[in-house]
């Protein structure tokens, strides 16, 4: 009844910090007691993993690595002690690869604060190889009609933003700002944000974003920060009320944007940063972030509960990330056109080809 | 049965920014139909008292002001609309005088965050006068058996250090980094922070002040700042397991001791900010602080709720300020040493002399 | 430019518990310091009405009294102290009429806790005339382009089951059984949990209920408790994962649907109880409600918060009640109807006729 | 460097449900790849072990049984899984005794409520034996200077309690009435809230319990159930404000004291039951839980953070239980004076004995 798991398999394959990436063919490894083998179908491609083939983020990856954790797929193999998977049902192998359950920060189901995490894609080898290892308490479980291609990317993107909405403490009804709307994970944003039943003021530039989250994304305003006069009191205007969103999501963070969402957010509100800018600042006023009582703080990606539940929106059809299919041994060129900011979407994988 | 209300009294008016203070008789306000009149007897000098005179924050002042937001006294008259306060009560004006109770603020609970906020002793007439005029609906309520000379600190400094706390989310148990902690706000967040079952790490210089810190006020660890190799990791080794405190308090905030907090912060701690240093900004590592999960939060005076919940822990017993008492008239004075920095303790002034 | 306020004007006015009630004319009352005069154009009629006529609960009544809760109009004089709202602006008379605004539960933003708090309808007259006072601090802000009809019933019906939502803590994405979800605050339930991103299990009877409640409410399940076999199972089988939902919200109890509701509710729910049938008892046995940690609380009337919050959602057109106009003169017939259970939707009185 | 495990060991086991309990020789097990080999030195016995052996609970035990679930010890094997456990640590075996860590419950820490919960003396053998097995992620860690006999009731009734005491909601300041408070659990309960900077009421009868909570564990009031002419006046004016304490601990519930709870509890307060009773129901008025809006939950047993937080107060010297050590020989005898009433303080037998 198990399927047949040949002993190699098609791998884009880092041998040394900076690249390249080569096209492959490796030994397919072994789950171990509590592990299973994901038979990936479909991986989205992050910039994490151009971090990650760069080597310009503080910590070191293994070598040589097999990158990627937006893999979608089909569990073909179980460890001994795994009982709640079975051969043949999907899953997702994530960024947060396994941790350790037992210790002061998995025991609070703050599982990606583990210092024992494995990191998909970074400490371990991840989803761009056609079988992949993961610890079968951490794996996201798909249904069966969960398209693995179209899930890829929330996988990875959406669990992240979710987490960040999450974070803001921002309930329905309230409104939240998302910096860096238009982009792939802010568009993702907006999408959970109107499933929480949040109202979204957009915050990007140019007329072809401001059309896409105003008539696609159903954000309820848009302020461009390019063209505006005032950022602050223009988001600021955008509230029902005038004293600004009670949330802001940060999803591409330099220092400007950030001090400024600290101006417009109201009194009492949050402000959540969940990008990861080689050597950025977080900066605010003392004076002003005291008597407004201002909250900023960091968001980094969702537990396994984030991820059951970001992936319940998708399946309910709430979440719609728009992506485009090449193969797996296309991989580098995915990364130049990342490389030089020319991806619109997200780029997913086809381990098959 | 009402007490003789005197047209005149003496008071400490300030004509013009910059100072001086002058001591002299200006008549007695009556009260509004939702207001009291409060005998002050005592009043705490605060540095705040310090900004309103020199006006080097951002906010204006009213001129001329009568300053003081730590007064403790006796209601000797009120206001048609008044119900819930009796004359001969004994109340305290604190900085926050009164608010408008209706704005979204106001109806969650934030009254300090209200835009029509009255302040005393900086945009109304406050403490350092005989007769002092509040809200009825603001003025803290003291029991007849609190000393009005003691309380008075606790009025300002004790709500404030007691709403940070609160603040950080720290529970019973988990322990707490004070930065200044031997001054006049961190002797007093460290018996706060021991009356609600935290366990604290008091953070400052000299032995002086280490030796109060670990034998009168409890702390369970003492770090100097000045002489330590490595703040850092000596904080977070005064913890159980090493990984940090769960909340850290910073009553003198400069931008080092800020970052470094970020840095010692447990994972998922918070960082929470009091002080008002003119010109000073929030900095933390966008990188750290996201894959830790800081929350760095800005905390400005108790509500009305908070008020009530600290003076309860004086009134138990648990909280003890040191002060000195002098005559109101020799408000000046108290100015220069507080100008100069050689106050150890609070200054509170009998407005008899 | 302040509108002509007639001396007279035509009210329903009952004299004695137990009735009737009697349409005629009574003189317009002036508003206090802090209050407001509002000229009632419309009012919803609420069976908590009818207890008012009744006298049938433990809370005696004022005497004469002018009945309703859910009046909407117009802001036609103000007192002296208030300031925030203007003669000419649109204002909502609901069931919370006023409060004290300082005791320990108006500081925590919970006034409908207040001892003292002034009951429209039932302690203070209510909005079954065409001129009704309020304190200015507790009427709701209307938007001019809010229609006053529809709006009345979200006044009291809308607020109090968003209320109870909220206080079941579940949150977007989670799944809510509302037992009653075909009645009036049923119907009213299921908008609102559907616009903060809950899915509901509706439980109720009949075709009619289960067609409106799917095709038209938005329910994702429907179980009907006269013909199921087992409502349990059958609610619990309705959930994604078959442990039962996260919270239930009663509106209409009895002892039966609540001890049925402790069983299925998933393990760590909440089960929130709305509805006020007299002598009823709430009953769950406690073995099995501590080994799966089952909260069970009441839930009242919001606070001004939740007002303003409810009738957001209702403004961004989330929220329709269906309703029926009658002139106020009709009162006892609505109340003939309601007392043989005849009325579906909600009946709103025209106060012109 | 591992000690030497003998091959039979003495044990306590139930052959068939209602008893006899038979003490003599058994095998030591080995554990799994994900368990540890406890060498237990003392247990505890708690009412629960009773009715494990008397078979009168819903739930079905093991069979044969070796029961007790409050076992400290050090640790003499582990699997090839464990990791972060050394042998010659110092170890609990507790109630739970293992879960699957990967359910929803457990991936929202409340690993207590995993439907494949392993319990310690009910569905697997317990600590009544001098080598137990329990999954390593879930044995309560040790600290060396811990002393084992102390220690052991608190696996059990300190987690409890505390666990009860986090669910109620209180926080530092406020106050808490203990029903039971002389007994074994309650006075438990009292240190643990105490020292969370809570103010107890304990309510109880008798003069030698009421001088023991007053004097000894720190009560600020006690309320005798039985001598009282209205406990819920007594309760109510035992507080501050005479409005009720915010959280009312129900340590052995019948009926009776539970509705009295919901009537004096203050409004907004919360009821939390821990006991276990057969056959007992939860009861409250409708009107008066709703309008009060009072939350009635159960709180079972701690999770592994909750463990932790409870054995930390214990470490710190706050947390003293009274025992009598007797030999593991002698257990039936220790089940004979509890099922006669006769056992104050905890009894912990000596395994070696």
């Amino acid at each position: 009844m198990s399927p047949t798991i040949p002993e190699k398999q098609w791998a884009q394959v880092i041998e040394k910090t900076g690249g390249p990436v080569e096209y492959k063919e490796i030994p397919v490894q072994k789950p171990g007691p509590d592990e299973v083998l994901v038979n990936i179908k479909y991986s989205g491609v992050c910039h994490t993993d151009l971090h990650a083939l760069k080597g310009d983020w503080p910590l070191p990856t293994k070598l040589p690595l097999v990158g990627g954790h937006e893999g979608a797929g089909v569990v073909v193999a179980r460890g001994g002690l795994v009982q709640d998977i079975e051969v043949g049902d999907h899953a997702g192998v994530k960024w947060i690869n396994g941790s350790c359950l037992v210790c002061d920060f998995c025991q609070q189901s703050d599982e990606p604060l583990c210092p024992k995490a494995l990191l998909s894609g970074y400490t371990v080898d991840g989803s761009f190889q056609q079988y992949a290892i993961a610890k079968a308490a951490h794996v996201a479980r798909l249904d069966k009609d969960t398209p693995l291609d179209a899930v890829a990317p929330v996988l990875c993107a959406g669990i992240t933003v979710y987490k960040g909405l999450k974070e803001s403490g921002a309930s329905p009804g309230q409104s939240v700002a998302i910096v860096g709307a238009g982009g792939g994970l802010g568009s993702l944003a907006q999408q959970y944000a109107k499933a929480m039943g949040l109202r979204v003021i957009a915050i990007d530039t140019g007329d072809e974003k401001k059309k896409m989250c105003l008539e696609q994304l159903g954000a309820s305003a848009f302020v461009d920060f390019a063209t505006s006069k005032n950022v602050v009191k223009e988001v600021q205007e955008a509230t029902q009320d005038g004293l600004g969103p009670h949330a802001v999501i940060l999803v591409a963070v330099t220092e400007k944007p950030f001090q400024q969402a600290a101006e417009y957010v109201r009194p009492r509100g949050t402000v959540v940063c969940i990008g990861l800018p080689a050597g950025a600042y977080l900066r605010a006023p003392v004076f002003e972030s005291v008597i407004k009582m201002v909250t900023i703080k960091g968001s980094y990606v969702g537990n396994r509960r984030d991820t059951t539940e970001a992936l319940g929106f998708f399946r309910r059809g709430l979440i719609k990330a728009p992506f485009k299919v090449v193969g797996l041994s296309e991989l580098q060129k995915v990364y130049d056109l990342m490389h030089e900011g020319k991806i619109a979407g997200r780029y997913v994988l086809d381990t098959s080809k």
